[in-house]
């Protein structure tokens, strides 16, 4: 008998706890709805993984228009110092006052790969793509009011075609919806011009892994946020100099990350990501996106502005786990539950970004980062900053 | 009043309910020592996210000593169709029967940046370094009895000395004993030789950030997973030919992932990786590390053999959140919780990565990978295949 | 009295053969104009290297009107067994009768910085540069009638707003034109916006760096180029059989290349691209952009099919070093001096490289390459094969 | 008749003349020793390309022994402006006379890729190679009594096996030696263990394509030079301040190249490696290798320190093209000809490119580089600084 055979995550776990002898009562203490899980999220569900949410905030942010508002920031993680870390950057850039998050959707992107025979096939492909691109908007967006195929690349490279295709998704992250389009357009593509697709998901996309193409051709949305520090926070709050906080920054972001051959020119990101995506319910594989990206120090007299860029954030405010309980309160929490909140989300994202570096790269540069973990290895719970970046 | 002195997460809970006009009564409803968690895992506690676990296997593996053993896999994830994805991959392995997993320990890396003011300090730095590298091996393996200093490396450009120490930490992933450890061999180094160190993490860990360094110079665990497919698993368990397989493989994971400027020439690693790491209480920022890596497969005349290399895998079966409730239950039901596991729980990542790459790669052949996003959209559960890659 | 002002590359000669006691007779003995050279390609003239140039071809190619030509390629080296090489390619090629090179035009890349205050100024900036789009192409089309603005690409990190312009220069490679242009457009925009330009040419061009954003994004010209070989001619002419021909391009221009993070996953781009930009006057630090690209060899039944795509190649017929005569020379052996020629210039140094690949993948196949080697030891100059790659 | 059967280089450019109705006077204009030529350096010649050689310098520099030495550099090339902007940087440094050029041998890389069948294969590769080191090591000097195999990596992935081998080769570049040993190792490799090479040159090396393995593995010369120039020479000789400077730097070098994606964080590197090593005989595709690395600037009070780090440079003075006669002498008008000079040779090559960053950097941060292009495109000799970078 197959586990798939088991008829609720109970009957699951009663075999497992019997056949590997262990108990699983904890997974097994859940709120879920079995069915809603069931039918989104996860195939035969044993119960639910807890992981610790902490509360960092609140932190102030402007968007472009001037409106000012504060957030919390449900955190979901099991790294200590994360939160006390993130906290004090908020607190830093929320007696600063002046930070700014600025969004801009790029979209999902889904990318087929089409097998040619010769150039000629490949002028055949691009120009059918080129000339019918209409077309295949409308066989996109049959698929789902909630979709637009907005731009498209197209890359031959011998007996291959590439296409990138970027949707809006509106508030979803999107990328089933993007897989369901694109089968679709597929569909005609080789329907009309007889050339076999491959497979419908060719790493032009490029989803969950590192990838220079969605650093330089964007993906998903591109989030910049930017403070400026004052010379009293710096020193109260940051407790380090304009000098030593640049200093660490240059030594650490630009040419520690340039000799690494990295993709990501920043302090801690994927830190900052991946909690605020267990929390919320966004694809956790699409940390690997947000950890690209570069954060930028510069000292202006006395101050300290700060800004981090982030070319492909991976976000949404509804379906795949944001629907889930707490995922949903923590979306509520934040004030970007549901429909048109996706780019205020991602704003937010980045503000908690800015957030995390700031405090960390203060950190190295006061020199307490080390201190930080001796505390936890005692089990302190005292730490202001962060352990691991 | 800040957050932090609120003295437990209800009493935050009540604050947030009230100032925010939220509930969240689901965040509140966990099993978690709040002590515990407060000690080593999250500071401004609120409660938990629940992230739905569901299970994969049975997963039969061989280690390189011959000894056979049987995994099944808790999953924790969001994204419906993964957990499916990964059974059926799982199936495809264990009815081949030949599967193996082989791992090597490279160790966890701290990388310290110091600034010289010329080459005669470079090399006053490198010569200290390494004719005191017993004494240097010494003052890190005082920090901890679980840590030992193993190898570095040494890289100046202009003013800065990068170091890239290596540790074995044992069961731990001990990114936190390592920076403890460098505290002191930095704090040492400093004292000797008058140089300043700018920061104890200076990106040539390089930690949670893509970056070749990694995947060159290795870190943490390496894992090589391969199998024999049999043509009858290929035809019946995997719905395609060795042909079709072989053919999605080559167009996405080399020739797409080559022109996407990857670090990633996979299906997805990141998927799989994401899934266990937050099941089993590791650093989810991780997911960068291990979204690096290379799957390849052959056609061996009616037979597929497929194979992943894992260069850069950060684990721990000891520490970090591996000790919180649930995630002590998911490694205890793949028998892999405690001291004396941590290269085993390495070499079973090793093995569902391969599922999930089998799994995909045989979707994307047979066409299908839309097929199941579609019936998700209609929140049909059966779905056998992975969503999003 | 300083170099420069010596009169003359003969006294400047005579100056260093006192100052040095060496002879510089060999680099003294030329045919240069040394007018027109002081003028447009060299300061501080002494006279001219030497560099060995060999004939490879014929090199038979169709266009993608179907027009065939055949080509001799001037190759300017001084490493033994390139031209034998590349000849063998050349044969395989002709004898096959089917090869094609296809080619579009990028164009030259120029990429000022600038510097901005805040979010608010980087909206100015990418503002002004979208809505006058006209008349920043008529300033560019006022600096040289051979000169037209095609597009351009804005991308703001934190203080830095990075601007891409892409040009048409006709004949010529045009980085110079393209400066000119520039530095006309960046007055103007810094008179508009009175926002700062830092530096004309910001890396983001990128010139002469290796650059995912010069594969992905292009520059230049793409040159697609591909052939069918016939199944004697893989026997006879390259010695070997489609599978090991096939074996070893997928080990050694993917695997190889992925896993030591290259940027070229190809056999010798480089090679053949800095024989022929030397011989015909092209700017020999372009090899940097000629060396990216990739080799796809597929195996069609007997016969072999080989493509290779190059995404940023760098080229001209008129300007740079192409009027010098040797160089002139060059050009009109092949057909391709003056105007009106640099696509097809373009075309052939594809088949070129083509004809590199094809016959160092057939020695490695056919593990002639080392043999090849001791015979060069030995000065014989019948070697048929490439000694590096 | 093909052009491999006419007897003379005279005989091949009458052969073409006729057949393409061109003149090849100017390359038949040469000389090169016919003979020698065809035994060492290129198969069916037909004369010589002139490149155009200036003179650059003096440019002053110091060892790490403190030993002063004054250089003249030959550049080859063809771009109008090089010449003159290498030697305002070769004043800047002389006149500060503090420039030290430090060089580390790393060695010539050769990467075979072997084929195993499983993971038990690859364990006895790995072992073999490991045990019987001092075994290849013997084979391998077998082959030449001028390189040592000092040191290799091994790395698997599925079904490959790829092993770089690091040799010291004494005065000579050494990539064919380097490749006849392998060959002999590979021979032994297979006979003990029955794996089969699949190609004795696998990418693992890598040669002549842009790799992050190069930059960090390292391949030939690591070099490093560093100046500390004088606000003096700063604001007269460079006309420029040290905050305008450093910051054209930062942008461009390090933001720059980040934001692209980019293996070169500096300006021109590749600019002078072409030109020095088309005049001194080296293979010009090494240009890739040379292309990468950093350039690094500080403010110190009102001097600027400038600092460049190249980790892949591939230079000999024996062997290849540097035996012959103009670029004998172009080596002998460095002093570096001939055995014993090759790791001053390396030194003097950073020197050179130190002094291509400062004018480079200076130029853009005065804002004349577009200045000397329309000058240049006037055709008037005089410009002071650099066209292309």
């Amino acid at each position: 008998m197959s586990l798939r055979d088991y008829p609720s995550a109970a009957s699951r776990r009663s075999f497992l706890e019997k056949e590997l002898s262990v108990t699983l009562s904890h997974i097994g203490s859940h709120t879920l709805s079995e069915a809603a899980v069931r039918a989104k999220n996860c195939e035969n569900l044993i119960g639910a993984a807890q992981v610790p949410v902490g509360i960092a905030g609140p932190l102030l942010l402007n968007d472009k228009s001037g409106r000012r508002k504060t957030y919390y920031l449900p955190l979901a993680t099991t790294e200590g110092a994360l939160v006390a870390s993130v906290s004090r950057g908020c607190k830093a850039i929320t007696v600063s006052g002046n930070a700014i998050s600025v969004v801009q959707r790029v979209g999902v992107t889904r990318g087929p790969v089409f097998k040619v025979k010769d150039s000629f096939e490949v002028m055949k492909l691009q120009g059918f793509v080129k000339r019918y691109f209409e077309t295949l908007k409308k066989e996109a967006a049959s698929t789902s009011e909630h979709l637009t195929l907005t731009q498209c690349n197209i890359v031959p490279a011998g007996p291959y075609v590439f296409i990138r295709f970027y949707f809006d998704t509106q508030d979803a992250m999107g990328m089933n919806m993007a897989t369901i389009a694109t089968d679709k357009m597929v569909a005609r593509i080789e329907r009309e011009t007889h050339i076999p697709c491959i497979a419908v998901a060719g790493n032009f996309d490029i989803d969950k892994k590192p990838a220079w193409l969605n650093a330089i051709g964007m993906r998903g949305w591109i989030v910049r946020s930017e403070v400026l520090l004052s010379a009293d926070v710096v020193k109260r709050v940051l407790k380090t100099t304009p000098e030593k906080f640049y200093d660490v920054w240059l030594a650490k972001c630009m040419v520690g990350s340039a000799l690494s051959g990295s993709m990501g020119f920043n302090a801690q990101f994927a830190n900052v990501i991946a909690a605020l995506f267990i929390a919320t319910g966004q694809d956790a594989a699409h940390v690997v996106e947000g950890s690209v990206g570069m954060t930028i120090v510069e000292v202006r007299k006395k101050e300290v502005y700060v800004a981090v860029h982030l070319p492909s954030l991976m976000v949404g405010t509804v379906g795949g786990g944001t629907e889930l309980a707490t995922q949903q309160e923590a979306l509520q929490l934040m004030g970007v539950a549901g429909t048109g909140k996706v780019a205020e989300f991602a704003s937010v994202v980045g503000g908690a970004v800015l957030a995390g570096e700031i405090s960390l790269l203060a950190s190295l540069a006061e020199g307490s980062l080390a201190h930080a973990h001796e505390i936890l290895a005692r089990g302190n719970p005292k730490s202001e900053i962060r352990s691991s970046k």
